[in-house]
Order: C-alpha cells, then sequence, then structure tokens
C-alpha cells in the first residue's frame, strides 16, 4: 500500500499536530529544577471546534499499565470531543487541566463537563520527570501549532514533544508517524515510542536486534508503552473504529515488541468521517466475490483498512526509531540513537538491499 | 443482613476516610472567585503505605460519561497502588497531580510511574466548577484526615467533601455510606450520590419521587452520576471483586436511577484481604446443598457478598440523600433538602411505618 | 410510559414470536424418556431473510454462568443474522443445530458460516433435560409460528415454548413479554424468567416476597438465569443498543434479582432499523435545553429509550409470573403458580390497589 | 527460549491430546454424503475429572467472526469445566452435544449445567461442511485417545482431527504445536490453522509469502479463522492467563496475519496450577533490579510468560504449516502444502541458513 503525501497523520485531511518541546539543563537530577526533556504533542481532529464537532472514534487497550486520561468516555459514547495530547507519564495531569484551559479560552467551551484526551509514556530515564515542567504554555504553544497551517503538513519525528525523552528498542525512541492512502481511504498514524527490548527488534523482518546487541543499554526495561493514535477519513462507526484500532499493535508486534507487563498500549482512533463508505464499498464490490451487497453485509472492506493500519503503525514506529537523535538527560543517561549504517549493512547481510 | 458499627466504608478494618470542604462565598458566578461549594473526599484502603501494600481491586464501567482517573490501569492489573478521591469533575486533574504530590511527600514513593485514582460527579450548578478551588492543600487535608484515628470511625455524610455540591433525585446528594457484616465478612460502601430524577425516586420501593413531584426542581437533568467505592475484607480476586462491583448499581437502580446518557456511573472496588475465602467456603458449606466443595467450585459463597453489595449501595444512597441539607450556590442556584416530614408521611401512607 | 397494542415484543413491527412446547409424562425422572416439560421459543426479527437482511444488534452479557450460543459474533460484528431461540440449557446446542438446518432448508441460506443465537436456561427442576426433547421438529414449528401472521400478534406466556420448565422467585416463571411505545420508537421485550429468590421478590417496589415467605420452596436456588430480548425500530448503532441492551438487568433489580452466581443474565437486543433518530432528535429537541444539536451530539435522546427498556424489562418479568401456571414435572416436583389472590391482598395493604 | 521434550502443548504436564479424522470419498460435493475432509481434536487439561477438577483459564477475543462455544462463562467464572474440542465450522453444536454426553457418560457429571467449550474454524473449501460428519463416535474417539497415555506423548500435526480440511497462507494448513520450557514453568500452544493470505506469510521475518506468490490459490480468502489453545502449568489467576491469553495473537501476527473481517481468531487458555507464582518470583527476583518484591507487585515475572506464548504460538502456526500435506477435497478442490524446498531456497536467499 501506498504513503500519502506526507506520509503522516496529517495526510488525513485536516488533521493537524504541534509540538513543543523543552530541552535544558544538564548534569545531576534535581527535582523541579531539571535537567528536562520534556513536551508535549498535539493532534486536533480538525480545524474547527471539536467540542461542538465531535469525531466519532474508538479506544482499543492492549496493555493497560498506563496512566492515560479520558479513555472510558471515549469507548462508551463513541466520540472524541477534545484534540489528543501526548506527553510524559507524571505530567499527564496537569496536561490534561491544561487541556480543559484551552478548551474553555480559545474553543469557547463553556460546558462543566469536557473529557480531555491524554496518553502518555515514561520519560523519566532523560527526564526531571518529577518536576512536570510540561504546563500550560507548552500546552497551548502545542495547540496553537497543530491549529496553524503548518501543523497540517510534515510532521517533526523524533525527540520532540511528547516524544522528546522516550527510548524504544533499546535505542533512543521517540515521536514516529506513517500513511497509507487508496482510492477510497486515507489512514495516518502517529506513536510515541517509548516500548521494546533491544534484541527483539526486528525491522521488516530482519532480527537487526540481534545482531545489534552489544553493549547492552543500561535502564532499559521491558515494556515502558506505547501510545498510538490512528486517524482516517473514512466514515467508520466506533465499532468499526475499533476493530482498526486493535490491528495496530500488529504492527508493533513485527517491529518485535510483546507489549510487557509494565507497558502501556493504548490505541486512540478516529475518523473525521469525511469518506463515505458506500463509495469504498461499490468500488470494491466488483472485484470481489459477492460484490458490493456481500462486502458491506459482512464488512468486508474493512480488511483493506486493517491493512493500512498495520503497515502504517509498523513504519511509524521505524520512522520515531529513524528520527531520533541520541539524547544525554538527567544524571548523564543517555540513550543511543540507532546506528543507520550499521542497520544498512545488516539489512544487506540478510538480502535486503 | 445487618450493618457494621459505624455503618460505614470505615466497618472494613484499616479503611479511613477523609473529607476537605470549601463552603465560601454567595451571588453570582465569577469565574476563579466562587461561589464555591467543592470539597475532596479521601478513602485509604488501609493504614500502610498503599504503594507499596497495593490491594487488590476492580471497577466496573455502567455508564463511562465521566472522567474519572486511573481506572484502566486498576482493571488491568487487579490492584489499587494509591488511595481514592473524589471530587468535582473539572478538578478531576488538579486533585490527581497533587495526590501524586501526596504520594512522594507523605508516603516517599519516588517512582517514576503512579496511577492516581480520582472519581468525580459534576457539581457546576452550585459551585464555581471552572475555578478548581480544589488543590493541593484540600487534598493533603482529606488524606492526612483518612490517615488519622479518627478517619476509621463514623463517617461525616451529605455536604462534605467531593459531596459538597452534589444532588440526587431532585434533592440535595452528596457523601452517603453504609456497611453490611457478616460472620465471614464485612463489605461497606461509599457513595458521591449526584444522580437520578425526582419522579423516579423510590425508598424501599415506596414511589417517593411521584408523592414528592412538584415543584419541579430547577437544573435537574437525567443522569449527572454516581461514583461509589465498595470496600471488603473478603480476599477476593480482582475478577470476583469486579462481579461484586457490578451489583452496585443494583442497588442504585432499586432507588430509582437508571444510567441516562450523560451520568457517569462508575464502581472501583478493593479489598483488605484480611479474612479468608477458605473460611467462608466452610463455614457456609455444611448449611448448601453440596457443601464447601461445591461452593468453592461455583463461587457459590459469592452470592452473599453481592446482597451485602446491593443492600449497602441502596442504603448509602439514601444515607446522603437524608444527611444533606438544603444548599444555595452560585447565582443563588438553590439544591433543596429532601422533606424528611413529608417521605416519613409518605412510608406511612404505603404501610411502611 | 404507555404500551403498544399487544404489550409485547411483536409490537415491533415485523417481528414475530413462535413458540414449540413439549408437556409429556409424568412420575419418576427417566433420562430420554421423561417426563417432558420443555420448548423453545423463536424471535425472528423481521419477515424477511434475516441472513441476507442482517439487523443491527448487541449484547449484554450480566452474569454469564450460562451456555448461550452466538454471542461473541453478534458483538463483535453488530449484527444478528439468524432468529433467535430460547430453550432448556441441556437443548442449547441440538438447537443451534436445527436453527442452521431451518436457515438453509427454509431460508435458502447455503453459505458454510452462519452464526445461530440461542439462549437458554434451567428447567432441570421440572424436566428431563438430559433427555434433550426439543429437536428439528419443534425448532421447526416454533420458527413456522413465529413467520405465520399469528406470530405478530398477541403472545402467549407462561409455560409456554422455552419458558415451560422454567421458575422464578420460587413460583412458577417461564415467557412473559411487555412493550412500551412513543411518538418515536417502539420498544418490546421478551422475557424467559427462571431467576430470583421468593424473599427477594418486589412488586412495584412491594415486599410481596416477605409477605409470601412461608412455605420456602423446594429446589430453588439463587440464580438460575434469565435470558433477555429487547427489540427496538428506533435505527440505533451497536454500540447505543448495547447501552440500551445495559439497562434491561435494572428492571429485572426492581423485582428483586440480582445476579446470582449461578446465574446467566443475558440480553440481547437488536433493531428492526424502521425509525430514523433524527426524526426522534428533532421532536424532542424543541423541548429540552440546546434543543435538538446538544441531544444529538450527547445523545440525551436515549436516555428515553433507556427508561423503556427498564419499565418494558420489569413488566415482562411479572407477566411471565402472573400467566405461568402450576406445574408438576419429573419425580413429583412441583413448582406453584404465584397466588394472585394473595398478591392482591398484598398490594392493599401496602396502599397500591 | 527452550522447547519443551516434545516441542507440544503435551509438554506441560498431564495435558492429553486426541484425534479422530474422517477422509472418505472423491468428487462433486454431495451434502450429508461427502466428500469428507473433518475431524475433532480433543484436549483435556489434565487426566483427573475436569468438572470436578476444573482449571483455571481465560479467553482472549481477538476477532470475533467465529462460532465458539462455551466462552462467556469462562471468562466470567475463569474456570473450564470440560475438555476442548476442535472442529469444522458447522459441526460445532453437534460437537458440542456431543461433548456432555462424553461428561456424562465417561465422566459421570449428572449435573444439568455443564459448559462445553468448543472451538471451531471453516473448512468448506475442503470438506461437505453441511453434512456434520464429526458426531458422537469421533468425538469419542478423540477424547478416549486424548486421556490414554499416548495423548500425553508427541502430537501429530497437519492434516490431523479438526485441522483436516483446513487452510493457512493460501497452502494446506491444520493442526501445529509448540512449547517453551524454563526452570520456573512449562507453557504449550496448539493451533487450529485456518488464517492468512499468501503474500502476507513471513517466516522467521523473510516475506517467503511474496516470493511463492504464484500461483496465487483458488478459493482462499482473508481472515478465515485461527483457534489457539495456550496451556501452562504455572498457577496463575483467570486476570493474569487472560494477559497471557492476548500475546499469542502477536506470535501469528510475526507470521503475517492480521485478523481480517471474517477472521474468528480465539484464545483459550489455561492453567494446571503445578508450579507456583511464588518460586518463580524468588527465583527471577534476585536477577532484577528491585527484585522479588518489585517482580511480584507489579507482575513483572510475567513478561516470560508473555515471551513464551508469543514464540510458541509463532512456531506452532509454522508446525502446522510445515507437517500438512497436499489435500483435495470436495469437487475437487485441491490445497496444496507449502513447497518445503521452495521455503529452503528463499530462508538462503535471504541470509537466514
Amino acid at each position: 500500500m501506498e504513503p500519502g503525501r506526507f506520509n503522516a497523520i496529517t495526510d488525513v485531511e485536516g488533521v493537524g499536530v504541534g509540538h513543543s518541546t523543552i530541552i535544558r539543563g544538564e548534569g545531576p537530577l534535581r527535582v523541579g529544577e531539571g535537567p528536562v526533556r520534556a513536551g508535549v504533542t498535539a493532534i486536533v481532529p480538525h480545524q474547527g471546534n471539536p467540542y461542538y464537532e465531535k469525531v466519532v472514534a474508538a479506544v482499543d487497550v492492549y496493555n493497560a499499565y498506563g496512566k492515560s486520561v479520558g479513555l472510558p468516555q471515549v469507548m462508551h459514547m463513541g466520540v472524541l470531543e477534545t484534540p489528543i495530547l501526548l506527553t510524559d507519564t507524571l505530567n499527564t495531569w496537569v496536561v490534561a487541566d491544561a487541556l480543559i484551559d484551552y478548551m474553555r479560552e480559545r474553543y469557547g467551551v463553556e460546558a462543566m463537563s469536557i473529557n480531555p484526551v491524554v496518553g502518555e509514556t515514561n520519560g523519566g530515564f532523560l527526564n526531571d520527570s518529577w518536576g512536570r515542567h510540561v504546563r500550560r504554555p507548552q500546552v497551548f504553544e502545542a495547540l496553537d501549532r497543530a491549529r496553524s497551517p503548518g501543523g497540517r503538513g510534515p510532521v517533526e519525528e523524533g525527540n520532540v514533544g511528547g516524544g522528546t525523552p522516550m527510548s524504544g528498542f533499546g535505542f533512543k525512541g521517540g515521536i514516529g508517524t506513517a500513511s497509507r492512502e487508496t482510492e477510497y481511504f486515507t489512514l495516518g498514524v502517529l506513536v510515541q515510542l517509548n516500548c521494546g527490548r533491544r534484541e527483539d527488534l526486528r525491522i521488516d523482518g530482519v532480527p537487526v536486534g540481534r545482531e545489534l546487541s552489544e553493549p547492552r543499554p543500561r535502564g532499559v526495561k521491558e515494556g515502558n508503552s506505547i501510545m498510538i493514535v490512528v486517524a482516517t477519513d473514512l466514515s467508520l462507526t466506533s465499532r468499526q473504529l475499533w476493530k482498526v484500532a486493535k490491528r495496530a499493535i500488529l504492527g508493533v508486534a513485527r517491529v518485535g515488541h510483546y507489549g510487557g507487563v509494565g507497558s502501556g498500549d493504548f490505541t486512540i482512533a478516529f475518523t473525521t468521517g469525511k469518506r463515505s463508505v458506500e463509495e469504498m464499498v461499490e468500488g470494491l464490490g466488483s472485484k470481489y466475490p459477492g460484490g458490493s451487497r456481500r462486502l458491506s453485509l459482512n464488512e468486508g472492506y474493512l480488511s483493506l483498512v486493517y491493512r493500512a493500519a498495520v503497515e502504517a503503525t509498523e513504519e511509524a514506529v521505524l520512522n520515531a526509531l529513524f528520527m531520533a537523535e541520541t539524547m544525554m538527560g538527567r544524571d548523564g543517561n543517555t540513550r543511543e540513537a540507532i546506528p543507520l549504517d550499521r542497520v544498512r549493512e545488516i539489512m544487506e547481510k540478510y538480502g535486503r538491499i
């Protein structure tokens, strides 16, 4: 399947992404002071008011060692009514509180019931997480950027926004994104990658992790979470979107993660609803035995959407890994970027290049 | 079934409850200033360190129009690792953030992953909810009280703590509690009542709401949520506790609520694990056809625990209603207490007294 | 709320119900011979071909000590593709197998994947359950009747079809049905009642069970299951129907059941999709603060559907109880009908008549 | 991780496997006559009476286009009380009914409530599925074999038992099994493989399917299901087992399946409970930062069990594929075995051999 123009979640029309990043200080950890390696990433589902123009949404909880905010209501009501923010674990609630400020001050929502959605992974290896440095100014900055024209173009990946201090497969991780486009729909994925053990890393099936297993990274435990956001323009119901969301973890599994005990592996999916299912069913129908009637009854057309979700998630994870750069954080803790030269050599050795 | 000594959740040994309440100002709403009718209620599962001595826990989500924090991890890991706090909707995230401060400063938890649990219902009819007046000092006060000797005695009900601005069945609601004690276990329930329509109110099956339906209360919508906390000392697994938690909503249903669309109806259950299931199974076994072996295999002994949960929840809801007092809040909004004299007359008319 | 013309699930246009009943033999149980007190009840969602015109459906599992067939696929795909059958526990799989025969022979479905839906409760107190006497002829008879014009009229209740050997609250139970009709939708419920303890029975809130508690019925255990089928013509999604289905157990709770450990309490809901939600939202909108826009965004209109589900379920349970007649079954086991005269006296005593 | 002695689910002590296979007739399909390519596979959790010695169990439903019988009760009660049978879709209910006969006649269970567990995938491409040829004799044969000494040894794979007519990744599929053994536990997996598209097939990460994509197989649709049974001797709770069960699909994902719309992807896990978690926690604790206390609190030791489940499932799928032989069935439909020579060449080309 083919990627969209930006190979990013922003290929889904209307979706905007903005990062706010703080990289400040070095040396030993002093809680409240730093060093700070933190940020927040905002995803807006469209350029209107998300509270008044709610979008159909769904959540898959694969492994719930995680503190994400707002998910039960999304699952139950089947809609998302705020942008989605991604940040560092201990910053989750401050960020959620700032998000409702934004809803009131920028979107003019006075309702006394708002369901902010915030995802998190744990950046404590590099960041002064207890300092909770991501606050109102960063949240507003990320959201303003996501709503600006620039927020709808290419998406910066790696050590940015919520991904700033994160790790992946024993290397530096962070934000990654990818998309798939067909005649009938576009689907984009954005991940905040912070999971995986080095020895499990597989790139396009090649056991890169086994080849790169030395030296063993310090401070890497199994698990440690991945947040996945899936966006599409295909007008699915919440139940259907949930099934799409369930596929994302398979894309992560292909890279070698298996959802360790301490991993928060959540997928939030939403649709802008701009493309109709009817059109897709009719288009595919002629190519399918039984045609559109059978496809529609059994939702057979969804398999293509599932495949897009698996592929885009797999690629988003790899993009996070490839775009992140070596970072030193608190107490001199350092997470190295994956050595791209070595990866290239290994891929050659395994007949891929 | 019989109530415990205090007819409160604190009848479960070790459980402590503390409230912090703010009632300040009158007149028109000025966001950030008041009037304030707010607070927070803390429930500690035992008098040790909840992070290091986690308790087995479970969650039932009946209707998830609600913002509660921390529930997915409790469901997935089957444990609770912080006290439970109850507050006003828009205060949820500030309160969660203060709870992790408390975990660090008072319980000495430095871990960079903590799962704070906060429940909420919407007090915006009386309170300056957007002001988010419940902050660190109130959270610390409620928690300190829950951990003091006084926190393990009788529990104040009605317009206190998180229940301060809440409503129930068109009357003033708030905090209510009750318990049931048997030879084998104690089970206690605490609710933050903010749900129900007046015309639906039934007390011990008597249609009190229909008789009291005039004058119609202003500003009461269906739904509006109830948070239920169930504690027991019987050492159940998380799956078993989840089934106990599922019974609580039946107790609320007996009072007339049916979980409106905009209602957040959550039950959080935990066990201190002090009483063994084996003892109960053996004790009951002799009275059951098939005896303890059959009871144990099929979990038949749980039915008694279910009944305790239904009864204690029904009574906790009524206690919240009976103990709350008329309150005037922002913009002169007033919620009247249920008229106890009239209730008595109606109960007599229906042959109950 | 008002019942429909028949006060039955058949008030939902197109829905048909058919029973097939076997009452044969007396005396001691001889497995395979009798006595037989058994049957099957068929509910067809419409008068077309259910496999090719699938209906949107959902399932709520309240307590799953039960053997119902076909539910996971209904939950996942959100559609029902066969009629629903209700029968005795040990007959479940023979009945499911006969149902696919019917799909092939009468509906002409040759597909090698069909998802038959069969619910059950345990009739072993009166019936030779191990004999599995409900077979292809009975299944075909019940289905043929459900599809005949007579199947769309009043529904026989009590000791018929799948309800033949069932009990309720220590008295004779069986099939019961009721409906609610509004300007915007019709909702009907049919139950196969086999649950509840006598002392818990409440009729319209009156503790009838406590008053009738002697003599204690033999062979009545807590639990023992209830199957609930909810039909509506309002075009809801599967997620919305699931929330409607979740309300049914509250109606049962009002009669005093609380889902004992050994109870299989399942609700299957479907919609014929004949009435549009848009019409309802517009109609209600003018009466609601915020109007149709707000109603639609937050699904507020569903609360009325929830209430209909609670009320119709409560009444269907009572109808099953009131219409069933005393029955003697295997080994002389006898289940008495609820004494209607005594119920009337008790209701008078409690100020209801 | 290392496989056990037989590299089979029977490496878990006490677990037995038995197949009954019917391969009869050729030529055009005549419903009820054949050709028959069918069977049933039985897995007994231990050599005692499964009804009286229930085992802790759990279920993961990944994609529920499937007719499996008995799963809701297993999920809710957390126990398995019969052997597990695997067969062809349309044979599911006949097989379930024969299983309760077996429970009564061979295990002496007279209870009127038994929860038979049967899984299925769709063998209709080769088999006269509507004929439902797997009946009581086959069910009894498979179960008797599973309980015989031979049932606890090596397990026959490929075209046997329930796997007889199944396909996988466009080639012949069927039954496959594998195991992993550690100092602390043994975990075994058995699959009935009937899923996957040829072009998606990956073996140890090598895109074998892309290389073998021509000629395109007839009659292969995406989806078409996989049943996975996981057994372990580690004494986990049902909640923990459920999390282990959730990992199995990741092993399938590594081979290239992504759970198509029409796929029934179910995992049933059980534990014989012979090995204690305490022993494992203590053993691992010394190797972990934080030691056994932290491991136990956060269930960190489970990650090793997860890995075993992923690896054993991946290998079981491949074993099914490698052991199956080309089969011609009804109407001359033929499913070719995967060409092992070609696979070897491709693996060499990609640097694996």
